[in-house]
């Protein structure tokens, strides 16, 4: 029998209680053994709630699962950064195996937590972490363990997803969008998290570190949401053939690693165009492999559920026939993360300008002399005395852009810079 | 040390080769110590080959492999069934791990294989069987293991998907897009086992016998190519908002498993139907996953080496640490697989009819007879003295269907049945 303690019975930890339950003779045929749960830490204990538990099961005492000789394995589903970083960490020092989703624990303290891990020879999964049910960190470690990763795309968040999704196709601005996802469920009260690309973010470090078998820290990684994108940026990226997606980068350059998250243009033509509402997606190349694609609901009680499930089915499997899967160590390569001013890609520009003559010439020239040459310049339809202009431009270094924004925000003729959006062809 | 012994050196046991030459260093950490490529069994010994290889590594005796105490896992890429599968047997039989990509060798006979290796205490592994570098095989077994799947469709062999996708893209015919998926190497001079679905049949075997646990006789697989489609099913197909895709389907229902492989109608929104050219993918509904896709090369040398080097790290490791992954017994589950007479769907039908009176009442009488109802009749334009009409039923007995052909074939006003085709609304 394998004996587990769950933290936390919320969203997550409920459809978790319920696969086991409903599930119980396939999984004990899958690992060779019981899975019982053995205790569930909890807020209140006296809650309503719609399953039925066995009496006593529940316990407002961290230390009666943590600390508990008769459990094996640890699931944490409490979530956000404290207590759960300190639970994990003492359920390992007690010998015990931890499944997690906590996404923002695992990019932040990866390095410490897998370390001590090996030392005490137990087992970290953390498959639910990462874009719910679809299966991304295990294939990474498993199945293309004979590629070197070169590229990761991803759209790893479904909120922003589902924002980017309904504005472009009902074409409403973002706080109109926002709200309804607010009402629906799909966006918390406080976005904060996922609006701001945070939330992709960590799971791009997540999957940065496994497949560059290195440490990435939160703090390198260029993070930018998309609250500053407006109907009218869709609606432009629609006549070019783009859509706007929120992007997960990781890439392996000669240069070191570039890891970042912001609001893309991408080629409508491209399999990760046609990811959406909350559905999440994650593209990778691998040289032996190729293109790969997998895709499914990123989030969500049972996705989550299945994928965490899934993870204490392996571990259980493992602490069974005494041969847990010692997570390697992720430091491996001691990649350099690039900053972010040094990396050249292509981008959009939408200005407001004055309906003057000469205009164009002066932003060009503020242009060149940065180094920033363009692919195309579109004057849309003025509405005098504003006229709106957009320029595409070729490979440029970010640096270059930011400098050029800098000069053209202080051009007399320039009202506003409305946006810059990055443009991947991938 | 993990030593390995290779069975054939052609397309795939090249890749696996130059993975394991190439990737060594990293191999090894992932499986804990050196992979060493013993014994490689070729026809000749002879021969020019692109890769440098150590002297002594070729034999053409199996038994310098096979029965070789020096060598702890073999590697099966010979293809086909014999002598492909008496090897495998007399690997286990010697207390070797095995890993294969020989899709006919499992489907065929994975109770016998699997069964051997239970009882030996070995893993066999076979992910590069079934859509080449795209990780369905594993995911199936572990990351999907907390679900009762539901469903799974694929697009399961490049060849026929290639000759689909540029039918349909140039508005060409079958013959010469074959021709040229010949000349460009996508197909091979005999493209029989491709074309006629049997390749597809092979693959879909596998992955609903590990979905559904149970053992699959594919004498029961109902298998239809791609040979009969005409451009002007395509044409139609379009006309009515579809793609025709060749569909692998294994679904689980209350009267048994639905299991076959014929080409559809597919929606064109469906992300099934963006799956072009050499591509594979598979879609597939779990009780808590829903739906999840994955999409890649499902073919070619590097993505099925990549597969195959996959399991072998993965049966190294296992190896190694003495805890090998014994495979479960599949036959869990002694699901029926349903006669596809007594399956139900929606039908395209394609006629050509006499330019008469009364011939739409004969033949919908012979329909309505046959408890077949209709979706819709699109008259096409008449090319005197031939009439073509297009029918679409709603969901009806194949078995309805097929007496109602029989039928409408004796009806004088019949000219020609040019096609039936199964409509699949996923």
């Amino acid at each position: 029998m394998i004996r587990v303690g769950l933290l936390g019975l919320g969203t997550v930890g409920s459809g978790v209680y319920s696969i086991l339950d409903k599930h119980s003779d396939s999984l004990k045929r899958k690992v060779g053994t019981d899975l019982v749960i053995k205790k569930i830490l909890v807020n209140t204990i006296n809650k309503k709630r719609d399953i039925k538990l066995p009496p006593d099961v529940l316990t407002d005492n961290p230390g009666e699962v943590l600390d508990n000789p008769d459990i094996d394995l640890i699931v944490e589903l409490i979530g956000g950064e404290e207590p759960a970083h300190q639970y994990i960490i003492r359920a390992i020092n007690n010998g015990k195996g931890v499944v997690t989703a906590n996404k923002l624990v695992i990019a932040k303290y990866d390095q410490e937590i897998l370390d001590l891990a090996a030392k005490k020879a137990v087992n970290v999964s953390f498959e639910g972490s990462v874009a719910g049910g679809i299966p991304v960190i295990r294939p990474l470690k498993e199945s293309f363990a004979a590629n070197k990763i070169e590229k990761i795309y991803g759209i790893l968040n479904g909120t922003t997803n589902y924002i980017l999704t309904n504005m472009t196709r009902d074409k409403r601005n973002f706080n109109e969008v926002l709200k309804e996802a607010q009402d629906l469920g799909y966006a918390e009260s406080d976005p904060t998290s996922d609006i701001s690309g945070a939330d992709a973010a960590y799971k791009i470090t997540i999957l940065s570190s496994i497949a560059y078998e290195t440490i990435i820290d939160l703090k390198d990684v260029y993070i930018e949401g998309i609250e500053g994108i407006e109907l009218e940026d869709i609606n432009i990226a629609d006549e070019l053939g783009y859509v706007i997606k929120l992007l997960a980068i990781g890439k392996s350059t000669e240069k070191g690693l570039d890891i970042r998250v912001h609001p893309a243009f991408i080629p409508r033509s491209h399999p990760l165009a046609l990811v959406n509402d909350v559905y999440n997606a994650i593209y990778l190349h691998g040289d032996a492999v190729g293109d790969v694609m997998s895709y499914g609901q990123g989030a969500g009680q049972m996705p989550t559920a299945s994928a965490v499930v899934a993870d204490i089915i392996q571990a259980a499997k493992g602490i069974y026939h005494k041969s847990p899967d010692i997570n390697q160590n992720t430091n491996i390569n001691n990649h350099e993360i690039i900053n972010i001013n040094q990396v050249k890609n292509s981008f959009y520009i939408r200005l407001h300008v004055k309906d003057e003559p000469g205009v164009l010439a002066k932003i060009t020239k503020i242009l060149g002399d940065n180094q920033v040459s363009l692919a195309s310049i579109i004057q849309k339809h003025r509405r005098n005395p504003v006229v709106p202009i957009v320029l595409v431009t070729h490979h440029v270094r970010e640096e270059d852009i930011q400098n050029s924004l800098k000069e053209l925000r202080n051009l007399d003729e320039v009202i506003t810079v409305n946006n810059l959006i990055r443009v991947e062809d991938l």
